[in-house]
Parts: structure tokens; sequence; C-alpha cells
């Protein structure tokens, strides 16, 4: 038809926001991405809590933009930027795609510090596939230990160590606190499920450090109350199966998971510009890249510098807000037109710890325990996309709320035998 | 304690009411499953049609029998039975169980009538894993259609062959039309899903065979309503990638599934008895095995003949009353009575073909279309185990069937590429 082809690689946030920012643009746009589905990361932890099913938080790209007639979706791998051509290069089907324009959203995926030995020990948490990995290794462990005699043995089955302080380490811990004390109490007959430990590691100071000082004492305080045994300040230095090496304490664990690092998509540095140490993408101010102004990398892959000088962080917010700008600026930048600068309005941060308690730093506001965990609640259900998945997943909540049940406790998959 | 212990290999339905019906006797019962939960099966194949989720289908065994104080659950897999020194080998764990009585309930799985060649081009239905991996092998097709400029190889992706007449073809294929028809409708840009062809293959003379007649021509026909082409009369002589042969017509398809033939658990074998040609345990009319009157085996896994001469078909129904049955039996031969022969109360059996239609033998009464549709809907809403399962399902079809959408069709597993 000869209208230009805006191509977004990544159907997360960020690059969902870019999709229908475009929705009336006389563009056609194509939208790639490896997965199917769109998933909604915030809850991810609850899949792997066993609390949600996975189709509670995550829909088809393609029915999501499905009333986008300008749109198409392509499942399908990106391998490769050759931004002189203009192509995307695919691991199969068409082999490639052209754009006049291209948005990339790849995201970021778990890092283990140049460790990748300590990957089958400790499983990290990204895709709906982690999460149900996680959910049958946990699940596991509490099957295990229900047969075995040797009481050293169910100790270790029962210890469960989560690394990493940060949002989604505090929100597992949590979850697995309330999964042993609440939802498996009366299920087992041999093994109590109250004895199991949940410990989490931080090598930092403090967990949830990127929130004002009065809310991570909270957080540290309200994990504890769930029975979170919590460690602060000495880095994991080792991870064997059924082993962690904190400093040089040795904590045996049957199950550790791993919530401590991410590392860019590797698309980013195809694109032969200069990248930041955890690999994202350093951008200008508009988000492209230099002596590319076709070419936006937005979301956890971009490394975006405000003006005060500070990087913005990988969440969901600055990817939205950044897909939507990426794809006005596509526009201008197809009409000719200079993008705009970006700038990222804060609307606020929050981290739930357990079932009734949460932090929320919204800037002109900070909330902690129930007031934040209902403004938790709140803001997720009415941001879950599409109305089947908002209305599943509060009937599901309420529930389970109520019963302290969690019915979805399924061990499936190709990991149900532990190795 | 010295009570008796009864050990029942099997968490479906055999087992399960086999356990319930143990509830209050002074007995110790384990229950052995290699997996952690029950299956409910007779909805197993909307869940690869992607109209439900797998926690909508099943509960955790531990949770179902939580209430029951004198009942273990195991995840366990169970390798051989030494009928001479009563006790299960189990593959891992405590490496034995010994029992006072067994209930032997393990089921069936597929079988490619000595084609063991087959199973890898076309998947069959019996586990929640089978439904993910059916449901991504078809969501898949349409994405790669989608994407694919050759009209012809377009054409063969969108061909779904269902080999097997029976309740399970039947549903599939009722089910896959509808997919195709309905729910993908607006979601694709260069294919049209309406253009997909689904054909059902039946080696026999009809579908259904063994409802009675006028049932199986209403079927026939409402399932070419559907838009599904039904082939009779000649069987599947050879599957590849691909394609099918039946008799000898070939059919170029990219989706084959397979519900045509089931093979008994090895298990059975181990009980040195005679088998039936299928290869489950002939049993007699106390559902006990010659010789040992402390093992029953029922459901699936039981060659059962009544006294009318006809064998018992592996329906959920029979499973339970013989479960119940042998539980019975199990406490009057702890107790040194004789058990009591078996008697097959036949409430009815049904069949559903898409979303509005269904036909339902009852014996005193014989249903088709939209009656027969809500008589299944009720009696297997209240059969699903477990409060929430019930609610959510109720919930999620009333939501599916309003809006034609599918948000569960999520492509998820390691078999999302294709080979």
């Amino acid at each position: 038809m000869g209208r230009p082809r805006v191509v977004i690689i990544g159907g997360g946030f960020g690059g969902l926001s870019a999709a229908r920012t475009l929705a009336n643009a006389e563009v056609d746009v194509v939208v790639l991405d490896r997965r199917n589905h769109h998933l909604f990361q915030p809850l991810l932890y609850q899949v792997a809590a066993a609390a949600l099913s996975p189709g509670d938080i995550a829909s088809p790209i393609r029915w999501i933009l499905r009333d986008q007639a300008n749109v198409q979706v392509w499942l399908a791998d990106a391998t490769r930027i050759d931004v002189e051509r203009r192509v995307v290069h695919l691991a199969d089907g068409p082999g490639e795609v052209a754009y006049d324009a291209l948005i990339l959203a790849a995201g970021v995926t778990h890092a283990y510090f140049g460790h990748d030995e300590w990957r089958e020990h400790a499983p990290g948490l990204k895709t709906l596939e982690d999460a149900l990995a996680i959910r049958a290794r946990v699940l596991m462990a509490f099957e295990l230990a229900e047969r075995e005699k040797d009481q050293a043995v169910q100790r270790r089955l029962l210890t469960f160590v989560v690394i990493g302080g940060g949002p989604t380490g505090v929100e597992l811990a949590g979850a697995l606190a309330e999964i042993s004390r609440h939802a498996l109490v009366n299920d087992f007959r041999t093994i109590d499920p109250e004895a199991a430990r949940i410990i989490l590691v931080e090598g930092g100071a403090e967990v949830l450090q990127t929130y004002p000082q009065p809310l991570t004492a909270f957080a540290r305080r309200a994990l504890e109350r769930l029975g979170v045994s919590v460690r602060t300040g000495k880095p994991v230095t080792r991870v064997e199966a059924d082993r962690v090496m904190v400093g040089e304490d040795s904590i045996e664990a049957g199950t550790i998971l791993w919530a401590a690092g991410v590392a860019a998509s590797p698309l980013g540095s195809s694109l032969g510009v200069p990248l930041d140490s955890a690999g994202r993408v350093i951008v200008g101010r508009d988000l492209t890249i230099p002596g590319h102004p076709e070419v936006a990398v937005i979301g956890d892959l971009a490394s975006f510098q405000t003006e005060e000088g500070h990087t913005l962080p990988g969440v969901a917010q600055v990817a939205m807000q950044q897909g939507a700008h990426a794809a006005r600026g596509a526009l201008a930048a197809l009409a000719g037109r200079p993008r705009d600068p970006f700038h990222y309005r804060f609307y606020g941060n929050m981290a739930t710890i357990g079932r009734n308690s949460a932090i929320g730093d919204f800037g002109w506001v900070r909330l902690k325990g129930y007031p934040a965990w209902l403004a938790w609640l709140f803001i997720h259900l009415m941001q879950l996309v599409g109305f089947r998945n908002r209305f599943s997943v509060l009937i599901q909540w309420a529930v389970s709320y109520l019963t302290y049940q969690r019915s979805v406790r399924l061990i499936t998959g190709p990991s149900r035998e532990p190795s």
C-alpha cells in the first residue's frame, strides 16, 4: 500500500503501549514476539506461588490488539537488527522484515553475575514457564518431605532460600511464607508445613533499597512477622544443588530461587551502539540511538538518563510511557519532523509483602500496611489487560482470600520429577 | 498402630471414590499417584481447546482428601506389585510400601495399535501436559499460517485431523471447529480462520458407536453443521508429520490429534494374572484377581464382565462405583468376610458436540441437541471436585459463552516451537 511500516519488537508493556498509540495512524504496524501472549509481570510471582493460574495474568497479544486493523502480530523470534538495511532478521518463517521505523522493546532476562552455572540450581522468574517450574519445585519439596523419614533431609527439603531483596524477591518470600503457614496446613500428615524456613538473602544493606527508609524498615518487619528470615549485607558467594553460601555461612536448602539480577536482551548489542554495564542500550533524550532517528529503544532494554542524572528503573510505568512516546516519535520521524524529548512522570512504586501488607511510595504520599495493600490490589486489578482476566482474578483472589485454599496448586510440566 | 493398611494406586475417579468410602473406617489409607492432582478427565478437551485453564479441571489430591485424617497421599511412581509379599514397589523415596489390602486404579494411557512411531506426529489427550501441548500445537498452526505466504502450505497448516470418533474425538473436533469459526475470527489479518478444515476420522461405521443409532446420526449431522468433515468406515493406515493416510487417501494436515485407542497401565501385568487383549486385568464378580482376595482392580484398568456378558466401558461412572465397592470389599476382606459381587448401575452416557449441542442416553430417556447440552453442563458442573473449581468454571464458561473470547489461549511450555 506504500504506507510506512513501524515494526515493534516485544509485546510487553512497552511494545503494547506503542502499538496502541499507533491505533489510528496511517502506518502499518507489525508486532513481533517470541511468545503469543502478553504477560502481566507484576503478578507473575502469584503464579509461582500457586495463587493464580497462567491464564489469569496473560492474554494473547493478537487478542489484545484484535480491533486495531493496522496491526499484524507475528509469533517470531527476532535474532538480529540490521540498522543499515533497516531489516529485522527472524529465526524462521519469512526470514526478515523491513521497517521504516523500529521500536525495540525486547526486555531483559535473568543474569547470574557471571555465574551461569548457578542457573540450574536457582531458577529465576521471568516467564510463565519459569513460574510453573518454580511452583512445581516448591510443591515438590513439600511432597518429598512428606515421604521422607530422615529428619535432616526433611529439614533441608523444607528450607527455601530466595536470593535478591528487590520487589520480586520480597513478594516471592512473602508468598512462600503464606503457602507454608496457611494454605498447606491441613494437607500433610507427617510434616508440619509451618516448620518450613523461608530465608531472603540480599547482598545490599536493606531489602527494597529503592524505597525511602521508613518504608524499607516497615517491609522488613512485615516480612519477619510472616516468618521470613531476612539476611542483608552479605552477598551470595556460591550456589550449589541444595546449598547456598552467604558470605562465609552455608545454608542447606532444598529450594533456591533467584530474584537478584537481570541482563538485557542480546538484540540490543546487534544495534552496534554503546551499551551500559548491564548490556542496556544507551538512548538519547528522544529514546533513539545515535545516528538512527528511525530506531527507538524503550523499556527494560533502554538505559535512559533523566535531566537530573539518574537512570530510569525497569518498571512497567516507564516502559508504557516510553512506548507511547516512541510511537508518537516514530510518526514524527516518518513525517520528517524532529522527535520530542521524553519526560518521565512518576506516579508511584509499590511492593507487596504477603496478603495483607504492602508499601507504596507515590511521591506526595507514602502508604504502608493494609491501606497500601488495598491500593496495590486496586491499581493492579484495574491495569490487568482484558475484562475476563480482571474479573476472573478478582473472583479467584476473593475465594482464595476467604478460604486460604489454593486449588491451582498443580504440579505440571516436564520438571515434575526432581533430578 | 497395628491398623491394617489399604493402599490405593491412582488418584482418578476410581481411586478417589475408594479413598472417600474409607473415610471413617478403622484402616490407614495410602493413596499413591505419579501426579499431585486429580484430573476431571471429561473436561480435558476444553483445556486442549483453550476454553479452560488447567486449574479449572484439576485439584491437588491431598487437598481433596485433606479432611480425611486416616489418609496419607504420596506423590510416588509405583513400578511393580509383588502380590506374594504384598508390597508395592516405588521408583524413588521409601522404595516400597506394604499393604493389607490393595485397590489398583492406575488407569490407561494412549495406544497406537502397535504404531508407536505415530505418537510424535499425533499426540493424544490423557494428561494436563497433553492438553497444553495440543493447545500449543493448534494455536501455533494458526500463528504459522498467519506468517505464511505459500497458499498450499497455509492450507496444510489450517487442516486439522482428529483420529478417533469416540467421545473425546467428537468433543475435540467440535471444539476445534468453534475455535476457528468464532473465537479466532477477528484476530488474524492474512488468514481467514474460517478457512480451517477440521476432519474427524473414524475407522468404524459411525461416530460415537456405543450410543443408540438415532443419537449417532444426530451427532454426525451436528458435527457437519459445525463445519467438521466426518469420514467413517476407513481406518487410518499411516501417520506422518503433516500427513495422514486414511485407507488409500492422503490428507495433508498441519495438526494431527489422536483420540483412537488406549492401553492399560503396565502395572496390571505385574500382578501375574490373565489380561484381556487391551492389557486390562480380568477381574472376578467381586473385582478381585484370582487367588488374591486382598487385591481389587477397578476403573479403566479392569476388565469386568456383567452378568449379561458385556464388558463395562472405561467411563467415570464405572470407576466411581467400582471404587466405592472395592473399598467396602477391602473392609470385608480385612474382617475375614467375603466380598459382595459388583453390580453396575447405569445412570447414563453423554457426549457434547460443540457449545450448544450434545447427546445423552439415560436408558429411560434419550436427549439430543440443546436440552442434552444443558443436562451435560449441569451434571458436569455438579460433579467437579471442589467448590472453587466449580464456581470458577461456571464464571469462565459464562464469560466465554457471552463473548466468544478465549483469553486462556496461551501457548506455553517446551513444545512452543514446531519441530
